[in-house]
């Protein structure tokens, strides 16, 4: 299907990134071998097994008395199960007097269960008749607030995997299995190009016509907060061989290269010329707004080359739809968690145009106990309109827009 | 209200952060000037104004056609109106011969529109008959396609506020108008005091009754993940006046402390009389679970100091619901955005206890296009239960438990 101008029909966003990802082998990332300080966020490039069981004994759950839970079968407030106050297990101490029936031993939570004892009567079900003795209110079963030898992890048991993400929640997991180091991918490296006769770096005289470059810092954190290095190449002119130069220097040091504005159409042409010398485009526009001029390619040696649009309201976008993705799987990552939202709904009607998908910049408030999400308009690639939205909202490619109090997902951006 | 035990009744998740938030002062944070590259994450200790108009010029916003709106008035696909092509407006230059009346001027996305312009003819909206001719197929309001000069922010208008973190967005808004540094506020130090006989450093060996410390690793990873700096004190025994000292000294050099484990009710007991002893304790105990033995209270300086529980599973729950609130609070935050969460419907039932609230893990995970959520159950503090699960579901103090197929939120632990 060609459009007015001749051009074949773009791809939807959800087609180009498919064709991307299929396309894509993962980076030959180096692997470090890190201290557990260091791995937060970071890439396991190794299965980890749990060295030893975990816990390496049975602890109780709960302050209470560690009990045969047998002696207690039946109790109830008004018969409770009489039991001898045998005696204290002390913290960092392993008990090796056992338990003996009709016994009770006072014991705090994480405390080691002595032998003999298989359940923990909670202090809140027990009542203190003497120092020596105790009634117990409730029946317990075997097990109950205990957590046996090895119930958490048996020895040799696979933890985590390669290419999981290390949450703080995971590099606790290592250091409560005695494990002070793991292997890891390195950080993937990308090159940030900015095109344009018109973009001048921030702190540059601003002279007629001109521009601020704003792109290499939203890339810049962006890339940060995925974990990446980013490596700012510079601004250069509409110029084909100094860009192609550019890119070659970049491909020698990174995993990635992004390139974005030359908003003209003459450097968008520059930029799909590049990536088609470098290796091959795999699409070159998407069926979306903002976004549209969005193209993707990879190099000779398989690392993926990034055309981005100039505005600076397509940039974030373009990156969590395409960039983000590309570069977790580069990355080595494998495992993933369902990415978070906000369910909101729409303070007003929006419309949109049948055949591309359609995202439009909301804000996200509160007012009587719900969220609403209330449209951000205005021409793209204003400033303004990105510091007061919190995210977007997906108009699919088949429908004319959204209805206003309807319920919509936002995409925090 | 008091309990079987004779204590008083605890206060809600909600009553005790509110309690600690009225109380909490902001902590004097050092000011300082950072560069760009340095800026994200951080919190504005400044208003930031536009120094100049920006755009700085009118530009357009797609290529096509700089036009005057009224040439275009009535135009339709069978009743084109007619224009001659006057000049190509070039990137990076300021045009300064005006459009006559009946002339369109070649334009790319981004390019200054030249005086007499007010709107720009998309590309795909016109056809070239000639190199000096087109048809505009569509007619134009004044200001299509265009952004005008100061139309994104106008000379000392307030971009940003004192109080807002830096999203990557927001260094590029900075970068668009020619701001190259900003003053942000020192990133809060926190310190983390570990308690308890039986707890060991993860290098260590582990001798009889020993657990290893996995709860100072979540919470530098947490603390961090906040833009925090956490400080590792180290790993106590139970003893006061050691406690006291640590305490001490972490008061000198942090701006929070947190003090964890000791699971035993002998070292909560210590905790509380540190935390009383070293200013106030505000709230002792939290309505909820996991996560109950939560404590908290202000220094003597108003620096805040918890005693949060030795489970490893109750840790990120109160971090994410007293910590992170107070840290933000402290670190000088206050533009918020509201917090993503998950949709999906519960994989099963869960039962509580009604008068606390209580938190299940869940996996979340996709079948058939919507999201479930399968409760994670298991006794707490199982490290499998925190790396199996994505995040944690409420179950109000109200309700006796959630029913199978009901929608829950999920937020992501």
């Amino acid at each position: 299907m060609k459009d007015k101008l001749g051009r074949a029909q773009a791809l939807s966003p959800q087609e180009a990134l498919k064709m991307l990802l299929e396309a894509l082998r993962p980076a030959p990332l180096r692997q470090e071998e890190l201290p557990l300080q260091e791995l937060y966020g970071r890439i396991l490039a190794e299965d980890i097994h749990a060295p030893e069981p975990l816990p390496p004994f049975a602890r109780s759950t709960v302050d209470g008395y560690a009990v045969v839970a047998q002696d207690t079968f039946g109790a109830t407030e008004s018969s409770p199960a009489y039991l001898k106050v045998q005696a204290e297990v002390a913290m960092a101490e392993l008990p090796t007097r056992a338990l003996s029936r009709g016994h009770a031993a006072r014991i705090a939570t994480g405390g080691a269960l002595p032998p003999g004892a298989d359940a923990v009567a909670m202090l809140e079900h027990t009542q203190e008749l003497s120092p020596s003795e105790i009634e117990v209110l409730k029946p317990l079963a075997p097990g109950d607030n205990v957590i046996f030898k090895g119930q958490d992890a048996q020895q040799g048991e696979l933890l985590l995997e390669a290419g999981s993400r290390l949450s703080p929640q995971a590099v606790a997991a290592l250091a409560g299995v005695g494990i002070t180091s793991a292997r890891v991918y390195e950080r993937p490296r990308v090159s940030i190009i900015i095109t344009g006769d018109e973009v001048v770096a921030p702190g540059q005289p601003l002279g007629a016509g001109l521009i601020r470059d704003m792109n290499s810092y939203t890339l810049m954190g962006l890339l940060q907060r995925e974990g990446a290095v980013a490596l700012m190449e510079g601004i250069f002119r509409d110029d084909y061989a100094l860009l192609r130069e550019a890119l070659d220097k970049a491909l020698e040091h990174s995993h990635m290269v992004l390139i974005t504005g030359g908003s003209s159409v003459g450097a968008r042409d520059y930029t799909a010329g590049l990536i088609q010398e470098a290796g091959q485009v795999l699409f070159h526009g998407v069926a979306m707004k903002p976004g549209k001029p969005t193209m993707a390619g990879l190099s000779k040696e398989g690392k993926p080359l990034f055309g981005l649009p100039g505005h600076p309201g397509a940039v974030p976008l373009c990156f969590e739809l395409f960039v983000a993705p590309t570069l977790r799987r580069l990355a080595g990552l494998k495992v993933s968690a369902p990415r978070a939202s906000l369910r909101a709904r729409l303070t007003k009607a929006v419309s949109s145009t049948v055949g591309r998908a359609q995202y439009v910049r909301v804000r996200v408030f509160e007012q009587d106990g719900q969220l609403w999400a209330e449209p951000v308009l205005g021409p793209s690639g204003l400033i303004r309109t990105l510091l007061r939205s919190h995210g977007v909202v997906l108009v699919p490619p088949l429908r004319q827009g959204l209805e206003a109090q309807e319920w919509v997902e936002v995409l925090p951006l």
